[in-house]
Parts: C-alpha cells; structure tokens; sequence
C-alpha cells in the first residue's frame, strides 16, 4: 500500500480525527502548558499509530498535522504532516504498541500533580474509591529514565505489564497512561490527574483512612465487568 | 398513566429540563472530571425520579437523554432516554427519595477537597460564617459502603435525617448533598466544595478560630428563616 | 426629587451601569460561588448607593436590576429593581458609606485564601513588593461581627479609617474592600485574594524573608502618588 | 527617520502586533491579574523596544496600544499609544536589552508559585526533567531591588548572564523571563510558573528525589540542540 493510499484509509482518517480532537481535553482540564503533552492512537488494522507534531500549539491540532508513523516510531513519508517532526515521546509511545498489543491509545502529560508525586518517586496509595474504580489500586511509580532510547518505553511496559493500573508515574518526570482506545487513554490520564490532586490534598490535611483491599477488589471488578464503562 | 403520556406530563417535562441544565453547574464549578458526578430531580406529583444517564459526556447532556426512573431506582421502560443505563449511583439517589419525603433533589460529585475531608473520615470543622449559614455547623463524615445494594443511600438518609447539614462526606468517597428541589442540591454541592477548600487551606496555615455555638445557630436560622434564600 | 426622576438622572444610570458590569470581574478571578459576594457604588451628587439584589444568578446581573439605596441601606421605593431585596449585606455598605465620605465603593466576597486567612484571624504579612504597592503593608483582620446590625459596618469602619490597607478581613467571616469608586474596590478585591493566596503559598514552603519597613513605604509611595493608578 | 516613519516600518508594526498578542497568553495560563504583568519585545533592526502601556486592561491591548520605546526606556514621541505612559517596568526591560544583546523579548509577572519562591528567597530546585529542559538546573533568586532606578534592570542581568536560565525570581517580587524573542520569553513565563508550582506542590507532600547532575546537563543539551524547539 502506498502512502497516498495510506492517506485515503478509513482507518487512518479516522485515528487522525480522534487523536486531533481528544488533545482538546488535556487542554480543558488544565494538563499541559504551551505545547507539552501528547496524545496517540494505533490505527486499526494496521502496523502503526497516529501522534501529534512536536512543537506545535494546541490552538493548531488538526487531524491533517498529526503523523502518521510506524510502531518503530518512524515518520510515514509522504503522508499527511509528515513534514513536520513527530512528538519527541514518539519513541516511547511505539515501543509500548510494539510490546502490548491490547493498547490502543498512549497519552503523556507532566499535569501537576502526577508529576509532584514522581518528583518523590511515589506511588499514589489507593484511600478513594474512585481510585480503587478506575486504577484498581495504588498508581504505580515507574523508573527514571531520559529520553535518547527506548528506555522511557521499557520502563512503561516494565511496570503496567500485568499491572492493574493504566497509568505510571514516571520519576522524576511524569505520568503516561495508556488504554485500549486514544479516547480511554485520555480518560485515565484526566482520572489520574484528579486522584493525584485529592490524595496529595486529602494527605496534606492529615492521616488518611485505607481502604481494605477486598473492597479495592470488588470495586474495581465491577467497575470493569459489570458497569462496563471504564 | 402509561409511558408516552409520562413523556407528555408537564412535571417531567419540567424536571428532564431542570436536571439537565444543572449539570451545566457542576462543570462550571469544576466539580467534576470526565462523566464523573451526577444530580438527580423528583417530579413533582409523581413518585419518579429524573437523573443523568451513565457515562454521557457532560456536553451531550439534554432533557431528552435524561432517565425518568421509578423511586425503587428502576427505569421506566419505554420513556425518553431508556434505552440508556441511568448513573451508577441512582439505587442511592433513589433511597434517599424514598426516605425522606422532603428532599426533593440529590447531587453526587467527586469533588476535590470534599472527598479530601472524606478520606481522613474527617467532618468539616464549621469555623467560617458562610458554614453556619449554609450548613448550619460541622459537615458530617458518612459510613464506608460501596456500591451493590442500599448501603449508600442509608449511610446517606442515616446521617443526614435531623441534621443540619445538607451535604454528607460518604468516608473514602465522596459528597452527596440534598436540597428541597434540584438547584437548592446543586447550590449545597457547590458551597460545599467552597467551604472544604476554604477550610482545607485555613487549617493548612495554622490554627483556626472557632465559632461560638450560638452564634453558628443565630447565623444558621437567619439565614434559613429571614434571609429565605439558601 | 421623585422617584421617577431617579431612574432618568445620570449619575445614577451611570452607577447602576458601572456596579452590575464590574460584578463580570469577581466571577472572572473566581471570587465567589453561586449568588455570594457583592459589589455597592455611592451615586455622585447624590446621598445614594447601588447594590447587587439578593440571590440573583452573577448571569443574570443587568443595571436595571441593581437596587438603589439611600445610605441608610433603605431601597428607594419604586426605582428600577426596587421590587427585589438588596444583598444582605447591604447595612454594612451603608455604614461604610456614612462614615468614611472618601469612599465610592465596596466590595465584599468569600474568596478563598482571603477567608482562610480570616478564619485564622490573622493578618497577611507584607511580604511581596506587589502587596506593599497595593496595601502598603500588612493587611488587617476586623472583629468577629454578625449580620442583624450596624456590628460588621462598624468594624470594617473602625478597622480601616486611618490604615493604608483598603481591605479587612472579617474574622471567620470574609474580606471587605473599599476604593475611591466601585472598580478601585474591586482591583482591591481581586489583588487582595492574590496577595492572600501568594503570601498562604509562600509560608507554607518555609521561611519568608521580610522587606524593611522603609522599602514597604516607598513602594506605597510611589505606586500611590508617582504611579497614580491603584 | 522620523516618528511617522517608524509608525509604517514593518518590523516595528510586526512587533507591535506580536507583543499585544501574546499579552493574552499571561491571561491564559492565569499569570497575571488586573493590570499587572508585561511583556516587551525588541524590534530588529532598529535600537528600540515594544512594550505594554501602564495601567491598561488585557481586553483593551492592541498593536495600536503597545508602546514604542528607545533602549533608554524613553518613549518615542509622536509615535501610537505614545501619548500613555509605558509599564512602570520599562526601564528594567530596557536595561536588560541594553546589556544582554542576545535577548529579543522579556516577561514580568507576579504569578502565584513563583513570587512564592521569591518570597523566601528560595531557587526552585531541579527535580524535574521538564526543568531541566527548559531552564536547565535551578532557577535563580535575584537581589531584592526596587522600583526607581536601574537596581531591578542591574539585578536582572547579573542573574541571568551566564546562567542556563532565562528566568529570575526577583526577591519579594517576581520572576522575570528573558527568550531569543519575545515569545520564547513568555514561553518561558508558562514553563516557570508550571514547575514552580509543580515542585512547590511536591515538596510539600515528602522528600524529593533529586536528578544526577550529568542527567540535568544531556536533558538541557538535547532540548536546546537537538530538539531545537525551546
């Protein structure tokens, strides 16, 4: 298939209209600055993803600026906006597709609070039940790692793999989060935000009351079985 | 009555209309995150409820997907919006209508510094004016309990019958607030946010001033009895 | 002069104008929550004030339902808006008035970091160039005073005649800000809750560092006479 | 060339049109409040500056409004908005482009986290990935200096000559930014006031982690030479 043809696949022009609009919510719920931040998608039925250009503002996100890459992270030539450079997590973003087939979205942001508890290297314990609903436990600290190889991506994969969590909190960095779609992948990553804030302010206040894990349990199989929405 | 001319009642017509467009409050308040929160109206002269459908973008929110439910929490087939799922949280919504005939409006959100309090299992000590006023004292720590039977919505009518207060901190979750009809809920929900910030930050700085008891009750029945505004 | 006469006079319509549109800039810095706070101006020539009417959504403000008053906080029968109440706190305005001629407005709000200090009782410590400008040193904390007489006027008057500082802080209750007209009361409003929020931020990171006193009123000098634009 | 002239030069409408428009990304980010803040800009080719007038409202700033200034800090006379008085900061900004040519823009705020730090006299630590990035180690405390001759503009330069940051926390006052241009100046005002937060926020909850200092130096190299997009 050509890449003229890539640009005319259904597939495509739909992970380029998704991805280019869910960049909108990161902006709504005050979790990126200037042009940090980023949001992907794997294209259905095909060896690649969709992410956003490096360096361009969010007023500016159109489905034909994102770019199309390969799960290597390497740019589509001859594709829609593939004159410009792709996000400079794009290396990290591939090499989770690459490495867990059941993701279908990668998302990235340094939101204030997730990041705050990175800057401590810790998790975030689980004392609300929203958190047990939509991480199942604890979030998850991965390791510290700089950009340059596929470090940051292992270090991703390394800690959700088998994890309930759909989010890590990179040290010292920041959080990705990752879903079955783009769209649930933004979902984790505004959920992450919130219980980041409401821990770090609830345990500021005073000693937190825990949740039994049994509890946790059940809460997050329902959440994920029985309400269906996550 | 069958279902289509529910749909033609005027007192659901009405409702659908008011519950809809408040929810439009608590994304303007930044009560919620997500489809996260949910406000529900009795109908007047009628044992129904009407409440936010499950997992609907706050910007998709109409009169129309709202879900007209008996008071036992069960949709009523064939109505507008039915083939939807009503909110997760509408057998504890439901509870609350059953067992306290005058509430006539019930909201849950997960907002940030009520569910901080809710966390520590810690009420909201009353050391402001605008407390007294609107909630009449302390802000009451409700029972653990999670979602799968009535156990919400009678830790819910269990604190608040009696009380003051017309907002819970249900421990380890969250706010639910209470009100004649659903904007005096939605007014309770917001001022609640404000006053558990308020506090949370006055605390953080050092040591509150309290409020003498006849005071909070000479401010509380004002505010109930002349003012006529709450 | 009649009543009718009133509403056609230009120093009113102007002020009625001017206090419903600068009700914009406390929702604008998040100043209050739902129907709080409130904005009064002194009408130019004449023994009169215009207020915000009590419980009316911040949307739905126009000049025409401002209320005008005499400066013994009685509405003026059968004047625009006359037919609803005046805030509540429309005896403290009035008292501001009678007895500080120098002032053309005043504000008051719940806003937040400006009430944690209050529920504290304790002043803001002049600490930041921008509060030695604005408020030329520390700013106040008035009495603990409640709604039924001339109590809260009184002690925003007592506090504040003589001082630099165009705001006070009701003890548990909230900040009042006074200016020259209705809008220097709400740049006073709107620097005092940043200043409150900044000063909160700063001391709860550690030790301040403070600014001699001589520095503190040469920057009010200067902002107040060579700037001229508080 | 006369002051007609430099009315219809285009590189001084460019940067007259540059500088107000970017006046509302302070607004945006919540920088600024009422009046306060500025930003300035150099106009290439010629030995002057724009810069914001005093005293004016963010709704009301237009190319036609910027004031056009030498490097002196002295208004050009006869030239647009030339007849309002510039920032009372002007002549800081003006000792900054007289005494570092490489800068082509400059920022001043008074945002909230970073006064915060300024207040103690505090440099943000770098603990942070994205820090090191953008200002590649610490950001800097400046002297304390007042308004009134060249001490702020002296303070400012002696800070940041040399250093990797291009931002400044001025003692008890604020920071100031300085970019090649003046949009990667207030691109620098974003970054600082979102770390100073950031850290501020994790400091508060624990000891942090702190980044290898051979990590900060291939962290800043690569977002200056590599991504080439700061």
């Amino acid at each position: 298939m050509n890449t003229h043809t890539l640009d005319l696949d259904s597939a495509v022009i739909a992970t380029r209209a998704e991805v280019a609009e869910l960049h909108a919510e990161l902006v709504r719920y005050g979790l990126v600055a200037w042009t940090g931040g980023n949001i992907s998608g794997r294209v259905p039925g095909h060896e690649l993803m969709v992410i956003k250009p490096s360096g361009v503002s969010y007023d500016n996100l159109t489905p034909e600026n994102m770019i199309l890459c390969t799960l290597d992270g390497v740019v589509v030539a001859g594709t829609l906006g593939s004159e410009n450079s792709p996000s400079s997590d794009t290396a990290a973003h591939a090499y989770v597709y690459r490495n867990m087939p059941e993701v279908g979205g990668v998302v990235h942001t340094h939101s204030t609070y997730a990041v705050a508890w990175a800057a401590r290297g810790e998790p975030i314990p689980c004392v609300i039940t929203a958190m047990a609903d939509e991480f199942g436990g604890d979030v998850p600290i991965g390791p510290f790692a700089i950009i340059g190889d596929d470090s940051i991506g292992k270090g991703i994969v390394e800690t959700l793999t088998g994890h309930r969590s759909r989010a890590v909190l990179m040290q010292n960095h920041g959080p990705f989060t990752i879903g079955r779609d783009a769209s649930d992948a933004v979902k984790a990553a505004v959920m992450l935000e919130d219980v980041a804030r409401t821990v770090h302010v609830a345990r500021s206040g005073g000693e937190l009351v825990s949740i039994p894990q049994d509890r946790i349990d059940s809460l997050f199989h329902r959440y994920q079985h029985v309400y269906g929405q996550h």
